[in-house]
């Protein structure tokens, strides 16, 4: 992959797709750093394991306590007393973890952290693929934000967006193209229930994850 | 003034432009609420000063908490210990008061309001005219946002903006138009050192006020 001689900052959960992003821009960007927005999750073990990864990979790791989102929507990601809905999202509805404009935020939020360490280049995990129904995961999205975000701050911030057009199996492909498809099955959280890596096995999250994986070694056998 | 048969909600500081925003919007609208941004500001009496208004205007108002803000970017409007920047603003450096990317972030969260209540006019008190080099105050950037809001939230958002090409005299026209002139004079807090109406003064924020109010008074009797 070409080097480009400029920093990024990833917006970073520790989740699989974000991970994924960190491992492209690491092997893309001259120095790269990871911001992570607390806003309250059902699972503080999103935030350890975003900690734990950034440590390891010795990326510069800033996290935001976002709480005051909770100010605004309380939904079942943020409030303990809501269920987490259990349907996979259909690509029709929104699912009830909805924060309305969450994504905007953060990456305004991210655009922040970024201008002041001098940085222009913002990658996200964001991908229309997946079905999640959330406008502001949209590609259209993304790019009227940045210019926006330009006008905004007088800058001439580049979102990067390598996951958009990737499904869940295409997504562990890249992981694999980058040498560390084993890293980010081990280590990454994607489970709904906290469990890292292959997770709890039966929430919505993490069969979409294992879906992907076995459809990626499938087609990655067949090859 | 045409009345508009939906709600609007205000950007409202209780400070002489946005307060003449308020009233400007409860001439047009059907219903009007307010949202108020509590950000460590350096005088807690702006925000009492903003209740006080919406409770005697009986509008619904909702204060936000935005201390997160000062995880980004410490300045003097947010740390007691930077002293104010004395200087009036000359229209090619920004302020020392300038927390990067606020008014894209309070449009943003005030979006987020609205949409929750059902409202899709939202009234904010930038304005190019007095210099303030901010550009997330520029007409070019209400309008960037506007479509970034619209496709974030899968909604028809109508930013407005009475004050864009108003100078601070003008802006009194403007209250005066409405009948409020004496009210916005009297109740509204621009002052740097916390004093309500006619404030302290001598601080570049009653310096500017008061030239207004004197330009405008005397350019009416001229009339």
């Amino acid at each position: 992959m070409e080097k480009i001689g400029e920093d990024a900052l990833v917006v970073f959960s520790g989740g699989q797709d974000s991970t994924t992003c960190l491992f492209w821009a690491l092997a893309r960007f001259r120095k790269v750093m990871a911001v992570t927005f607390d806003y309250g999750q059902r699972h503080k073990a999103e935030i350890d394991c975003a900690r734990r990864i950034a440590a390891d990979l010795g990326v510069e790791h800033q996290v935001l306590d976002m709480a005051l989102l909770n100010q605004l929507a309380p939904n079942s990601l943020t409030r303990m007393d809501i269920p987490v809905d259990e349907a996979i999202p259909d690509g029709k509805s929104t699912p009830n973890s909805y924060v309305e404009g969450r994504n905007m935020l953060f990456l305004t939020f991210a655009a922040i952290v970024a201008k002041t360490h001098g940085i222009r280049h913002i990658v996200t995990g964001v991908c229309e693929t997946d079905f999640s129904g959330y406008p502001d995961c949209r590609d259209v999205f993304v790019k009227s934000l940045n210019v926006t975000l330009n006008l905004a701050m007088d800058y001439q911030f580049v979102l990067h967006t390598p996951l958009m057009w990737l499904d869940k199996a295409q997504t562990w492909g890249l992981a694999d193209s980058l040498g560390r498809l084993d890293y980010v099955r081990r280590r990454t959280l994607t489970c709904y229930n906290g469990i890292p890596g292959d997770g709890c096995g039966h929430c919505p999250a993490c069969t979409l994850r294992r879906q992907g994986l076995n459809n990626y070694l499938a087609s990655r056998k067949s090859c």
